[in-house]
């Protein structure tokens, strides 16, 4: 990759073009127009040392730290409120549900150290008594303290679920999580999607079918989708700098990345950092155009206009390709935006007034081939017993699921999910006294979820783009982290190393 | 797909949303943050009955169809020049050389028509005497009236070649053309790339080599980066309604997509259009933002505001998804959109004093499994002769090599095009007296070349979102057609057909 390291230094010299674009006519007479129409600022001009695009988790974690640093910093927010895709639903007297991220699990240590910082605690996801598991036409409960965690132990699955998983996580044991596409195979790795790669080494349709039950609610697409590279780089990031990650530790609750709730929603570790930051976050301020020059960054927003030595862009890579950059970003940097989309993800929830199932011995938790929902998790606020409600269950429809439920109507929507929630813990499921979708495809600052998904050989062409400063511009965002890609505690380190990179510049 | 007939009846009835958006919080929040902020009008207003985005041969086509139906267009252009993808360089003293789309071949109905019509002529790609192969080491010449046609009859991969072709070919005559993903295999061909596929059906690496070498030039990237689906699509669409498509016609000269050029360069179509449509073309206007109500649409360039009844947005899909659009567009065309990347192009060329190449009996044309260039043409004009220049050479550098070429200098860049002519044509080659490069991928307004790529997986989750209107909004450009998706005439049938929807509703 020897365009890695060109751009910084032929910024210093006064140009971003890399050595391609500066010869390019078409990129000369771009920058020559450029000149000429010098973007107004919009409304006030504010300044400060660094200026932040997006107060997710990722921005806000970068503000904290700069600001923490004796550095001034204001965040621009698209939305009305900060989270990002982490969003809390109140659903009044003081419980909540979480429409977006929502779990924390053993080595997520950068999301529990700021949780631990900010004071707010965790409790124990509801893990007592069976999961669900429905396949078509049948239904069986298992206990996730087995071999397989939150696998089903089908007897005509198991022993290949255990082969593959186990493959695949020794696969991954030979993807740097800071550089995938250095990875030796990493050539081969990016021709397959993981469909195909599961078809050659697996032999039984049942186990190929619970594959996609996997892929839906953790990437929110379909097997075809992934690339094995990005799915192999995935299950190594799913660890830290001491553990080993595991594809495991994704889909399970007992010790996996859904082990852990925070207490008043996984929002209010955003909530409690803007509210320290007070005014320099702007919400309601989408960024349209950032220029950058010798001596500072101009970031124009709907709302504000705000000069600052350094940016940092904290949103999802599709998101920041829609941003106007002056001088344009080097044609890799662009052309990694245009090749990574985000999943296709759309939560349910249905809230009850007891969690009725914690009686009958389920945990709340199911699995299903069929759909639209692919996996469900008992989200009732830590205050509930099988005696005090509310009860509240949530879903993930993801990929082709999300694609069909957005076809139907309202009214079949939510027979649809109630109907599977009956089939999975009895027909008290009907009895729903609420029920919300979040559909995050359709949310103008997401454009889906929970993850960007880099096409088939992305990685391998402009994978370092994803990371590398661009001048005076800085990215974070769970997709540029190493650890935890995709989850909270990614986009936490990516605020933490983004902000460390600015520091070493202010 | 029970999502493609969706839209068009909700947005008469008031509203552009899906029934899942509506029903989505995260979108009702957006579109009510909406209706607060009314974009002001920028620079002047001007009001047609249809805005045409973009002055490709999409755009330009449908404004002249539409002109000529009665009907008044403005047409908004981001850069000072027509054409898009296709761009004439004056070399000086009546000589063109094309920097971008240059060729029109048999089956190519829609583009000769609208030359004839403009009075522009065709003659002969220059095609007289031998090819150049070479493989690593090897060097061979061989005549293109073989069975193979521009493939290289290489005693080691022909018999391979032939059937591959052979194999591709018949599979996609079940890829219907105006809807690939109603293939009957589409979700088998969407889980493959097009490597993936050749590795499982061929067995000889030298035949394997090949097929980067026709992937760069035709589509701009790496078998990995194309899903077999599209592939097969895109092989589908190189023919017309009386003939199936082929594989072949994309990479030969002799009775393919490379045979013919246009006297005064292919750009003089677009020119000629332009000329007559006068200041119904606004240059240096790059549209930002698309406002839709009941009773017509507001574009929004740097330049001119326009408010039309019914818009063409004729620019590549990625291009197109970086437009604000109010209301929100249904998430499934956005999803597209981010799953729909510009190819990775670069066009070299070198001019010399004669094309000395045909005194020895070669034609120009040679491919290398090597790189930089993986294909050259002689792109002499039609006056030249073995005794009378200039003689110009082009070259396609794709894929990978574009990649690498970006970060090589300007001198090194050139001395390894000028290195590869040597080993093709001999060391004349050497002696350029001038050398050019375009690239394509480091352009605001192309952000790559030759066409659009769809992931793995994206034609069958929203290939109808590439060309279903939406309220008031219709869809051009060449990733739109049915028959020669990603050619100039793809891209002049992709208006006619947009030109004829939007006049069915005038």
């Amino acid at each position: 990759m020897k365009e890695h390291s060109i751009t910084r230094r032929r910024f210093v010299a006064g140009t971003l073009a890399t050595g391609a674009a500066a010869a390019a006519p078409a990129a000369a007479e771009a920058a020559k127009r450029k000149r000429k129409h010098k973007p107004r600022p919009t409304g006030s001009v504010r300044r400060a040392d660094v200026v932040i695009v997006g107060a997710g988790f990722a921005g806000l974690t970068a503000a904290r730290d700069i600001r923490s640093a004796g550095h001034s910093v204001i965040v621009l927010e698209s939305r009305k409120r900060v989270g990002g895709r982490v969003w809390n639903h109140d659903l009044g007297g003081g419980v909540i549900s979480e429409r977006g991220g929502t779990f924390v699990g053993p080595t997520q240590d950068r999301l529990m150290a700021l949780a631990g910082a900010l004071g707010v605690k965790t409790f124990d996801t509801y893990d007592t008594g069976d999961n669900v598991y429905y396949n078509g036409s049948n239904r069986m409960t298992f206990s996730d303290t087995g071999p397989l965690g939150s696998a089903p132990p089908d007897p005509t699955t198991a022993a290949e679920t255990a082969a593959v998983v186990a493959q695949l996580d020794q696969m991954s044991q030979s993807v740097p999580v800071d550089a995938p596409w250095e990875a030796s195979s990493a050539a081969n790795w990016e021709s397959y999607t993981l469909d195909r790669w599961v078809k050659e080494n697996s032999a039984s349709p049942n186990f190929q079918a619970l594959v996609p039950l996997a892929t839906r609610p953790i990437f929110g697409a379909e097997p075809r989708e992934l690339s094995l590279l990005f799915t192999l780089f995935y299950i190594a990031s799913s660890g830290n700098e001491q553990h080993q990650g595991t594809f495991e530790r994704n889909f399970d609750t007992r010790g996996g990345a859904q082990q852990s709730r925070f207490v008043g929603g996984s929002q209010t570790i955003a909530l409690q950092i803007a509210a320290r930051l007070g005014s320099r976050v702007v919400l309601g301020s989408p960024v349209r155009r950032i220029v950058q020059g010798p001596r500072g960054i101009t970031a124009h927003s709907d709302k504000v206009t705000v000069k600052a030595k350094r940016a940092i862009v904290a949103i999802p890579p599709a998101l920041a390709g829609r941003i106007s950059y002056e001088p344009l970003l080097p044609f890799q940097r662009d052309q990694l935006t245009q090749r990574y989309s985000q999943g296709t993800l759309t939560k349910v929830a249905a809230v009850y007034d007891r969690p009725f199932w914690r009686a009958a011995g389920l945990n709340g938790q199911a699995i299903d081939t069929g759909g639209p929902v692919s996996a469900t998790f008992d989200d009732s606020p830590p205050t509930a017993s099988a005696s005090r409600g509310p009860g509240i269950i949530f879903g993930f429809v993801g990929g082709d699921y999300a694609r069909s439920y957005a076809a139907m109507s309202a009214g079949a929507r939510k027979a649809a999910v109630l109907g599977q929630y009956a089939k999975f813990f009895g027909s008290d499921a009907l009895k729903a006294t609420s029920f919300f979708e979040t559909f995050w495809s359709a949310d103008e600052w997401s454009r889906g979820c929970p993850v960007g998904i880099p096409a088939t050989g992305a990685l391998l062409a402009y994978g370092p783009w994803l990371r590398q400063p661009i001048g005076r511009i800085h990215w974070a965002g769970t997709e540029t982290s190493d650890y935890w890609n995709g989850y909270m505690d990614g986009a936490v380190r990516s605020g933490e190393r983004s902000a460390r990179e600015v520091l070493g510049e202010l």
